[in-house]
């Protein structure tokens, strides 16, 4: 079985710390040890944040920012190389062939950000599609896909299974709404759409949630359904 | 001034032949002589459909069709930057990086994509962001941007000026419309709004209504206004 | 057993499209379930001409022709290694060192052109040479080694063995002959003789016949005898 | 005249924000608008000790949390050039012929760390060297040479002037000493002793300083004098 | 097992001939034929010493010379590879992330230096921090660690055994003294301190003490205890 | 007026010595003052064929060799550098494009080899094609092109003209004819004639010898006439 985990920044390094990056890289050597082929692309969380910032107040423009965030979260890859030991590949992979590469030897990849105006959410979706993974998970800050921004609207609904089609317009309107955030980005539910990939969202703050996922289907958050 | 010049793969290379390159190598000198700094992002056209539709029929996903995609717009790269000789730096830009280190040297950068899952449409909105441009020009096969596919609907009506945000909405509806065709897509257009640069969307088969549009601001496009 | 498959662009993509190139992929595939080690080399074919002829209508000089022409056979490999699926590496290799660690590893790499002023006929003989190939296959348009152009004259002779260092003046002969095209060039002759490879030259329009010649040294080319 | 500035970690990023960072891109323009050539290299400082005390609880060897440093220096040196617009190179240089390349041709030119096991101290003697610069400055978080370290010795006195043979033995006491810091480490030193080179010390949370040790000579830290 | 062996380049390459590296390969070959996974990091020699010189006399400075010793280094190492056989990888390895991984699948990589103001030495000890080595040994034109250079004084006596603190001390004594030579330098013997890696410093003009150091611990160099 | 200088490795560095490279710098910096623009290609002579025999006996293929050539005369391009000081790029060009891009910037761009199965000759010639040379100058270690080896043969004459298809004609009869060696190699004769360059070939041990050449067109070798 493929599967390729996009653990998002502020969930794997809520601030520069080992812990939960220990964690994840448990899950991800036992998914190996149950003879999973792991890919994993991580975000940028808030020291990526916080460099942004520093750079937007010196007049950098948002494909410079997005430079910014993607060497941190190369920064973040490193940390869960280190955690995961002689399983992983050295270092961050930069390209997709090269992590499709280290997947097609049953190595373990890592990968950060690939190019500005892509989010790792969205690289998470590409990296699936281009090794054909079976699943694809997004360990992220929310439990889920909900109707709505789930810290803005009190009525937002949890959704337990949604289409693949039905994801996109859902991401679509919440990216209408200025003020929502939504836990996956328009490119990625858009590339999960065509790849016709079953994807689960779910939340990861305990990474164990992404172990049981994974073998048994059993999880909290939302099936997308191909 | 400072522009970004996206051409489209089927503007430039209708078919691999000089003709037509040769003519937009003349617009962009014909910039450069004025006293434009120039950066020229160019797309696939028909040798990239074909390419990628052997590809698909091999079995390949989408993500290495957009690889192979990415390929050919280097090659029509190196066709442009033959035509425009030593104004032109001597090989196509692999990123944002590159291409803005030539700008600054008031060299002619020219690109063809980046990475998979983005157009060179928003390789060019994210150039232009960049470098600061002051204008960006899309030199497409359609005369602007329309209330609706032109090709599909008969009463579809193109804009002659159009707030950024608007090109958002029109371009979203037109995604969401599976048969319609866009001139730019929506990451482009996303891009646009959020850099406020000028823009403007023209028919590139006559190359003239580039410079034009650059000198004067007279062309039979649409305006994007920031 | 080391074998280096030599794959003319016009036999391997006639026009870009998947069907022969699916046929080549099954070959390979064959070879490496007999327990061959495969290296593969593919040219630029009607694509690669059709570039080049208009970058030389925009003065394009050779050494630039011959860069776009490494940039469509690295097109070309790409489809090979997506009909080869998870057998080979993800992307074709660019040098000798990088296609050798492949074949070190047991992988199948395909290259495309390496450098200006240099066929991928010279290409294969070169990566034959590196990995210490047991045999060399040249999949051509033509049949074999001829005494002249067999298209160009009634009684060329094509040569069933030949040896190496006679293929080396056979080919000088013809490359003298400003209108006669060879099946493969002088260098490739050159390091083919030097290294002391068997090397057979064969009709790849039907790709079956690389499987016969490999397994059973049966086909209707030319054997070249170190 | 050339100079290079070695600006330290937390002097130029005490927190990733960029008040710091924009006055030290106002003096590398001001040394530039006088007719100096600059080359600077940034340190990785709270950043990196952060990410550098997650890994090593994560099981991270020196050599790899060195390479995370590198990481961080980067980030910072994209900060500086962010703040220093059109007169800096767009990316941080890698290589000291990377940088030299860019001095060569009056660019600016910013680095982080080079490799593993040699810190930006190091970096900026060595680049200084290469570049054959007249004058090499040390922005750190101490105002000068010390002869011993005087946050924890209450009778370290501040060397106003030092041979640098002398500064050799200075620097190569304190490192014997566990418990003692040194405002730039050995290799640096032992760079600047062979090299030759005028070399100033000074504290760099007031960037001014720089500006008028480099015009007038006039600052309250340490002459290393060749 | 994991070693790391540094040759000396004077060790292994004495002039530009294959005698000494075949006998080096056929020991690292034994070794991983033993079960070992071996790093091979390898100096410059000669040749380095007599490019530099000439380099020196046009004018260039130390970092130009490190960079002609680097490149030479990298010479030696193709050597090697070429000794080796299929098997180390085909080329030498430029970044620790790149030797490791070779490590980490059981290859034998091969490296000379990897940045300007850092010896093969201190390289030799990174590389075996790095892979987390149980050993590391330094085959050197010395037969130890001595407390003085035994050419230069009578009564240098050599260490048997020394604490990694010790090794430190001598080696900074040895380097404050202009006259003579250390086996190791101290950036070297700082990691080894620091890493606590077993390490043994011995004569490597015969090849078979490695291989003897290795297998049973028995040698006449010089034990580093951490 | 543009040049290429393709200066053979025991011309430049007969042993690896700063003299002769000295001299031919300042040569180089001589046109550079007389407003031409110029590219230079240098060959591995000494130490190349030391590394080579050396490899060739621990079992390397052509190749192999070929490549340990490439570094060596990367290594001499580094010297010519040094000599060059700062009207030089600061590292050897790798590639025709990189080298194109330095003089299309009007800086002095050092080669050394580009791919294995390629001389420094053929080098020579393509950049010159590339670049679109007025002039290219082979300062080799024989005094011109002979209608035979002259260390061979008696009654070798040397041409003081030939048109470019003659100096085909004779560079091929030289290199069917096992003992002798021939100035300049077959590609690179077919480049010459193929790009209608003008051709010095001279005597290059004493370069003020390529000076007056490229000055006045006074020399004792042949010219090519294209």
């Amino acid at each position: 079985m493929k599967v390729v985990v996009s653990i998002g920044g502020s969930v794997l390094v809520p601030e520069p710390s080992g812990a939960r990056v220990a964690e994840h890289a448990d899950v991800i050597e036992e998914l190996v040890a149950d003879g999973c082929r792991v890919g994993a692309v991580v975000g940028g969380g808030g020291v990526a944040r916080e460099y942004i910032s520093a750079a937007r107040d010196l007049g950098a423009n948002e494909i410079e920012l997005d430079q910014l965030g993607i060497d941190v979260t190369r920064l973040n890859a490193r940390l869960l190389i280190a955690a995961l030991g002689e399983d992983a590949v050295t270092a961050p992979a930069t390209t997709y062939d090269e992590a499709g590469e280290a997947l097609r030897r049953s190595d373990i990849s890592v990968m950060g950000g690939v190019a500005p105006a892509q989010t790792t959410d969205a690289v998470g979706a590409a990296l699936a599609e281009y090794v054909d993974a079976d699943l694809l998970v997004y360990a992220t800050s929310v439990p889920g896909v909900y109707s709505d921004d789930p810290n803005e609207t009190d009525d937002a609904t949890k959704y337990d299974r949604l289409a693949a089609n039905d994801l996109v317009d859902v991401i679509a309107g919440l990216e209408m709404n200025a003020g929502a955030s939504a836990p996956v980005d328009l490119l990625a539910a858009k590339i999960i759409e065509r790849s016709g990939m079953r994807t689960i969202v779910l939340d990861g703050t305990d990474p164990d949630r992404i172990a049981r996922a994974v073998r048994y289907g059993d999880h909290d958050g939302t099936d997308v359904i191909p």
